[in-house]
């Protein structure tokens, strides 16, 4: 419906960023594709790819006519990119991300580019892969996939129209939080279990007849711990991001646990199948849609 | 290679007696199976699946002249089963099980069908599934899964030779371990992870707004909670069958947790990499096979 962009500039050219270059240039919304990242060997694979038309840097030349910039970096580094980035923007530039917290991008927005607050509009893909990389992206990543704005209060409305347009046209289904509760929201049903998840494979894994555990292990290992083979320095720089949420949440798990324990030990087989027997419920519902 | 039942005899008839009942006559080495069970309707449903050819009752006409009985019922109806039967057992059956915990089959085998000792070879079939009961029965349960035999010192090897070739007759891959062992390893890989995942939806699911947090559940949260959909009254069974090895398994990982939280607390990016980093070497190696 008219929504098109120019220049649009990505920062980081694995899953993520990729797959947003690959999803718009298919629906045909973008004229050129400039990727910027650490890596010569990763921006080669994504040229290669076709996921950009071509390498830019982090300069006035690539930003100053840019339309749209995406940062699609692990959030770890997002600080000093902002800061890197900050003196070539232009006034015209939309910028987003695709970090999967959203009150320490707030934050960083606030200290390093100042200037920028009303075109900066934080959002969250919820489109997890243990796979990473530019080799990972695909067109579809995001279709039907919900993408969380948290919209800054300084935001300009056409900003946010930009925003929503370009990942609306990457096929997902846009919503908007406060960053706050996002955090909350995601500590809880992502960083949590991805802890959880780490944590016993971990535990597992520093046994020295790891070998005799593993081999017994089934389908409902390979589910639970499927998160477990997840990029540890994403899952670092989320866990840091968003310590604060997450430290409630699991200090709430600990508890939870503790109250298993305790039924366990006494023998409370009747406690047990109220928690378990809750929990099949809720599960079924969530999966049959029910809940959401 | 020859291997024939006459009469098999099958104690519960839902996802893993019938599966074993209809395998073993898909395979065409069985002449009769007959189901007994608390549920009428479940037997009837049985019978009209083709998963038992009669309705039988716990007396000597239906077990004096069985080659082989199954229990597989949850593990703690086992004892009283065992009581029940001990009467009408004929000294030719060969009787194994399909817990997922095997101290506490032992210790009832000894203690309730001490005259059985040397034909009853327990066993545990590693084929879970979320679903339960006659209908989700289905021939191919057992394909290519580990079936883990805790044979008895007592057991005569006739007996461990026809419950073997049952449970291959069946499909699966048959290995052997000591109860102890077997209940510590399954603790660790499979009833810890379920009390994970049955604690973490547990925990979701008392929230006031609730809905709020399970909208934004996604692909991660659905294969971590999947187990957390499994039968209420069975893993309650599990719990409290396999207590002592589940709370030594508990505690360890309580006690990893609680090393994530004060590295997460302190900021430890560090000690957080280095564990994901692990975990996901570890899972990635499990699921390429060079593990196991």
């Amino acid at each position: 419906m008219g929504f098109r962009l120019g220049k649009l500039v990505v920062f980081g050219v694995g899953l993520i960023g990729g797959s947003f270059a690959l999803a718009l240039k298919q629906a045909g919304v973008v004229s050129e594709v400039v990727g910027i990242g650490r890596s010569r060997a990763t921006l080669d694979e994504a040229l290669r790819l076709g996921l950009i038309d071509r390498i830019g840097a982090c300069d006035a030349v690539t930003l100053r006519d840019a339309d749209l910039a995406l940062l699609a970096t692990p959030v770890g580094q997002m600080p000093a990119l902002m800061q890197a980035m900050a003196p070539f923007l232009g006034p015209h530039t939309a910028i987003t991300d695709g970090g999967s917290t959203k009150s320490d991008v707030v934050a960083a927005v606030r200290r390093f580019l100042p200037a920028h607050c009303a075109r900066f509009v934080p959002a969250h893909p919820i489109a997890g892969a243990e796979n990473s990389g530019a080799a990972a992206a695909k067109a579809d990543l995001y279709a039907d996939r919900k993408v969380v704005l948290t919209p800054l209060p300084e935001n300009d409305a056409d900003a946010i129209a930009r925003v929503r347009a370009a990942w609306a046209a990457c096929g997902a289904v846009v919503h908007e939080m406060a960053p706050a509760r996002h955090d909350q929201v995601f500590a809880a049903v992502s960083h949590l279990p991805h802890l959880l998840s780490f944590a016993l494979v971990h535990d597992l894994a520093r046994r020295e007849n790891r070998e005799e555990f593993f081999r017994f292990a089934a389908s409902g290992f390979r589910d639970f711990t499927r998160i477990a083979a997840s990029h540890p320095e994403m899952w670092r720089d989320i866990c840091i991001a968003n310590k604060d949420a997450l430290l409630g949440e699991l200090a709430q798990y600990q508890g939870q646990l503790e109250e298993l324990r305790r039924a366990l030990e006494g023998g409370d087989a009747a406690a047990l199948e109220a928690v378990f027997d809750e929990a099949r419920t809720v599960r079924r519902a969530w999966a049959e849609g029910k809940l959401s």
